[in-house]
């Protein structure tokens, strides 16, 4: 029943998957920059002028990059981590890959509505966002350490540093991104505070990677 | 008349084959996020209006998202049984991909048309779609496994559990998709009802893939 | 002066080329379909219509994807033979890409004019683009198996039949191409038929393709 | 703490950023044919005139490519001097991606505006660009190649050719881009002219690659 077998099959395995998702990573990070439109103007004071107005697609585009950028960190992490890959492992990537590569448009909501009346519902859908993203994550990193498997996808067991590390990590992102959801309402400059946090949490040197320097 | 001779290069030709499908698939499955437009309205109320308005764009997101996943997925695994390829397979290969690459377009049409005057020309237009995508992998997947061959396409003989599970499954793409267009112009739910229950069954794990686990 | 030596790097070095440019070739082949936008009607027969005036869009989608497909087969044909690549190759073949991811463009133009009062510049703009590719083309390949090297690019000898066959097909490509062109102020329909043929022409079973076969 | 040890686990690490960093190039090199809009007119002569009128897009289209693709280029010189990356080089690395993305929207802005009142604006925007992407890339350059580092990020010392070479032309791009931008306010063609000679000067054979000629 096995086409090939042993490790050398599960890396190519691992492999092609990893590259997949980083194409799709890599579109989701690059788009944003299409909705940055060349003003039409006619005079050097006015082009400054709706060049300025432009800032909050600016933002986007960079709060985008940036978080993608740390998406795709993390993805390559767990990655390092996962020897095997199997159907559900498949599908729980494929929605880390759906919920992360949709963040361009609440990010563009938020950025078209911070200071204008609807900038609550707007910080609402951007953290239900951040919140789904986390819990696809922990979905996909819940599974793939599960340790009543018989075989395990693992490259290690459930004591090893860096998987102990992932486990601590990722405890934090959904529950963060819970609080960011039910301050959204209130306050959406409070909401972003708690967001850029995770964000920046999540780019922090990790020992998977750091193993590696 | 050979540049390279042995396994060694058609393991290279089809890893490149793999690769360029993968990335036209990765930016088919990203593109549509390009059509979930920020409206721009002046309330909170008429944001909220405004962004339910959007339904069946999230709606078409999802579901191309989700269909492209599982034609990747589909085309991975028989990409497992595939150990050479040739010029026809090629050009059979370019039929899969176009056909997938252009479902964007007949899910952004359903989405939009779906309780609408045309929704039941739109849902012709978006079964016979599915009924190309089944078809091309048909013929892609007769054209390897063909038994007629000197030096076969396959890594494994005709009798082999996973090429027969193909040649199962294979079997039921078009013969449900011609039944799904039969049925667009009555009842566009139906069809509907149909189609996502051939996703779903070509997202179940595959004995290809569950030997890997 | 060398980071690192031998085949190894070398083999690294074309593969990241290629990938690149399998990552150009397949943004270029999919783009297109942002140009299918789903029309905005009210009834059932509107709709048809609408769609059925589509048409020219879908004719240059299927166009530009054939041509780009037989482009990235040739591109991949090509770097089969070449087993170095150094600076000017680079540039090259960036010269290729540029040409071949534009082509969407004149693509679109000829269809969107077919038939009305300006598809004759259309045929012009459209022909010359084909000339653009096929001159890039043949420029690489002339670098590339250029005899007066001390060390050589290619895998094989002048003489090794795959050589050959690339050098009698590609003298074909300016030449056919500059026919169009001096047709297409005269006849766009001619025009195109000498166009297809060739896109058929160059999508032929390949020796050094068919020697993996 | 190791998941994995040793030089097969920096190469794959490497290589792993060097896709993802050449996914990100390839879409952004091609994303301005986006741009590229068949004109909608009526008659040959005015058809003509509408794509004579284009030209900036065109201009666009061809500056960005050439000047992504020696970014490529450089970004792909650097990686094969760099043998392991760290959290810090990815984070570098991220900064160069999101200014090099960029560029196709100063690049518009600028063909947009040559020649009319917001001119001056648009050429100091376009040079600010190029100045903060020469910057990212020395960064990434001067973290990689820090002599007071443990264990060091590059593959030859500090004396070997190829890194004193890059030392050299680096210290070049910021210095260089910093006078175009100086120049930008008081003459967009003077600013042009030293811009387009720096994206000349890098692109330029190195003896990081001539080594595999």
């Amino acid at each position: 029943m096995t086409p090939e077998t042993g490790a050398g099959s599960d890396a190519r395995e691992t492999a092609r998957l990893e590259a997949f998702s980083d194409g799709v990573l890599s579109i989701a990070i690059t788009l944003l920059v299409l909705e940055l439109r060349v003003p039409r103007v006619a005079t050097q004071a006015d082009l400054g002028h709706r060049l300025l107005e432009l800032w909050p697609s600016y933002a986007a585009y960079f709060t985008s990059f940036a978080t993608i950028g740390v998406i795709w960190l993390n993805h390559h992490l767990l990655f390092r981590l996962i020897a095997r890959v199997d159907a559900t492992l498949l599908a729980l990537n494929g929605l880390v890959l759906l919920t992360a590569s949709v963040l361009p448009f609440p990010t563009a909501l938020l950025a078209g509505y911070l200071g204008q009346p609807g900038e609550k519902l707007a910080a609402i859908v951007y953290s239900a966002t951040f919140l789904a993203i986390t819990i696809a994550f922990n979905l996909l990193w819940l599974y793939a350490s599960s340790p009543s498997r018989r075989k395990p996808l693992l490259r290690h067991g459930p004591d090893h540093p860096a998987v102990r590390e992932v486990h601590r990590r990722y405890r934090l992102g959904p529950a963060s991104s819970l609080v960011a959801l039910c301050v959204a309402p209130f306050s959406p400059p409070a909401m972003l505070a708690i967001t850029f946090g995770l964000v920046v949490f999540f780019a922090l040197p990790h020992p998977v990677h750091e193993s590696a320097s």
